[in-house]
């Protein structure tokens, strides 16, 4: 049995809309046991009587930690509220292998380095998956938690990517070097040192990747920085978004719902819709914790809570403590 | 009469091929006078008789610079080259308006400030336009020329990127700081404090501007820092294209290129494919400068070739000099 803590308070719908896709992951999941934290009142009256309840325990809380909080000031007043409930949970059950939340990142990071404490000495990191045009499955690492980085930092970020694409499956993770070109001396000053310290990591490095070649490239980790990450992941899903809308204004709506093509269009712009598909996932605490966006839907978190079971099986943590411990000594 | 000067050679194509491109934006200015610099042989043979010789003047140039010299050393050494004398021109000739090349970039940029100088005294930058979803133009600056910058810098890309909407017909363009986010607080040092400066440069800011909302979003320049704007770039094209040869893969080749749809995604494909749509601006030195992909075809050579006629046409130095003028001493 794995154990995961969900926060179903403070995204922008409301948890008992959310709730469902947390059962239906525990439903799919035989080995999934679920810590649903929010207001017991509000849950109970919305999980269904097919939900099952023997592997499903209810967290009353009565505060709710939200994105005008001061992410520090909340992990010290709201000490009630989902976040911080679901988050002691995990430091206090060990059989607890990940938490979920779609509350305010600033308050997750706080928590989670308040009560967890770090798995390795790095920062803690914003990783997003993606789903290259073959299917295959490509991670951005760091996304946005660290701006301003040195190029150490850089090499940290890749090599939680490798360890992280490791628990998804892809056995000799090849990592890329987010640059303004493909050679080596191309980059900014932080970037070329990166790319000579990631030559002599250890790391299955295949040296700089440049932005138009993530989702059709050979790099399975894209290392970067988190300015230039969250610039990349941002463009990447407002530029398919905004293609596709524009393919369908360009037809005016005579591109039918039910056509092949009006499907498959529907289907990529759910794929790009990162808002509501997936999670991000913050790596470097001592469990994994998979971050829906604000405007998570219950589909969303079905996705994100069936994330957090699947690395917290596959050992994630595990794999990043080997990672770093084979890092070599420079 | 508007002169513009044209480096034939250095592209991945063959200059007969794309010489057709040049004489055919002759053909559609009346006002238009070519200088077409490669191999007067070569260029004899290919142009069309149809074509208005009146005004178009071959130069003979026996050398060829390419990727693989070194830009300065080229400059030094091929002064028989189509990119050095055209550029040599731009130099002697008053009446020249721009200058249009496939060439390398590194080789543009050393012959454009050894030979032109700068307009105004800041460093000279490349600037890309886009075109929104909804049809209007969108600029971003800078797109790689410059790494590693100081506030300031991305002050004088807004100032520069300001200027040229205007010569391209947007009255009071709107100012985005490229960022990881929408507040003012965030974003890299640099970002921030560039923040801070242009909210004082007398420009029109409207603050920060996330990827996401660079093809659906209010700015009309998007200013930063190279590094971040070639990554913008890129991931633009790469997502725009990665979207729609998905769909066509979805649709498994029974979306008929006859078919609404299948030209819809025809038409999208061709505008997101930067490499043979349209060029870079090298905005800075005397004359604006427009640069083509290595990879261009005849076609861009045409759109390159009018578009550094309607910004000579235009008076975007004349515009760059009047924005640069009004700059509140800081």
């Amino acid at each position: 049995m794995i154990k995961i803590a969900v926060d179903l308070t403070g995204a922008d719908r409301p948890q008992e809309e959310l709730v469902s896709g947390a059962v239906r992951a525990a439903s799919e999941n035989p080995e999934l046991f679920l810590y649903l934290c929010g207001s017991r009142s509000a849950l109970e009256g919305a999980i269904d009587a097919s939900a099952p309840m023997e592997r499903i325990e209810l967290v009353d809380c009565t505060q709710v930690i939200t994105n005008n909080d001061d992410p520090t000031e909340a992990f010290k007043t709201k000490k009630d509220s989902a976040l911080v409930r679901g988050m002691s949970l995990c430091k206090s059950d060990p059989e607890i292998g990940g938490f979920v939340s779609c509350g305010p990142t600033g308050a997750i990071f706080v928590s989670a380095l308040m009560l967890l404490g770090r798995v390795v000495p790095v920062s803690p990191m914003l990783l997003v998956e993606l789903e290259r045009t073959d299917g295959t499955p490509v991670c951005i690492v760091d996304c946005g938690a660290n701006v301003d980085c040195r190029a150490e930092k850089l090499v940290d970020f890749a090599r939680m990517g490798t360890a992280y694409m490791k628990a998804v499956g892809v056995s000799e993770p090849r990592v890329g070097l987010l640059s303004n070109g493909a050679e080596d001396k191309k980059g900014s000053a932080v970037v070329k040192q990166a790319n000579e310290l990631l030559h002599k990591s250890g790391l299955r490095f295949i040296g700089n990747t440049e932005a138009n070649r993530v989702l059709e490239g050979e790099a399975d980790v894209i290392a970067c920085e988190g300015f230039a990450g969250n610039i990349l992941l941002k463009s990447i899903e407002g530029s398919a978004k905004a293609a596709l809308s524009e393919l369908r204004r360009l037809t005016e709506g005579r591109l039918s719902p039910e056509s092949e093509a009006g499907k498959a269009v529907a289907e990529l712009y759910a794929k790009y819709d990162f808002n509501t598909r997936g999670g991000a996932f913050l790596l470097g605490t001592k469990l994994p914790i998979v971050k829906g966006h604000g405007a998570a839907t219950s589909e969303t978190v079905y996705n994100i809570v069936c994330a957090a079971y699947r690395l917290a099986a596959n050992g994630l943590t595990e794999k990043i403590k080997a990672e770093f411990g084979k890092q070599p000594r420079q």
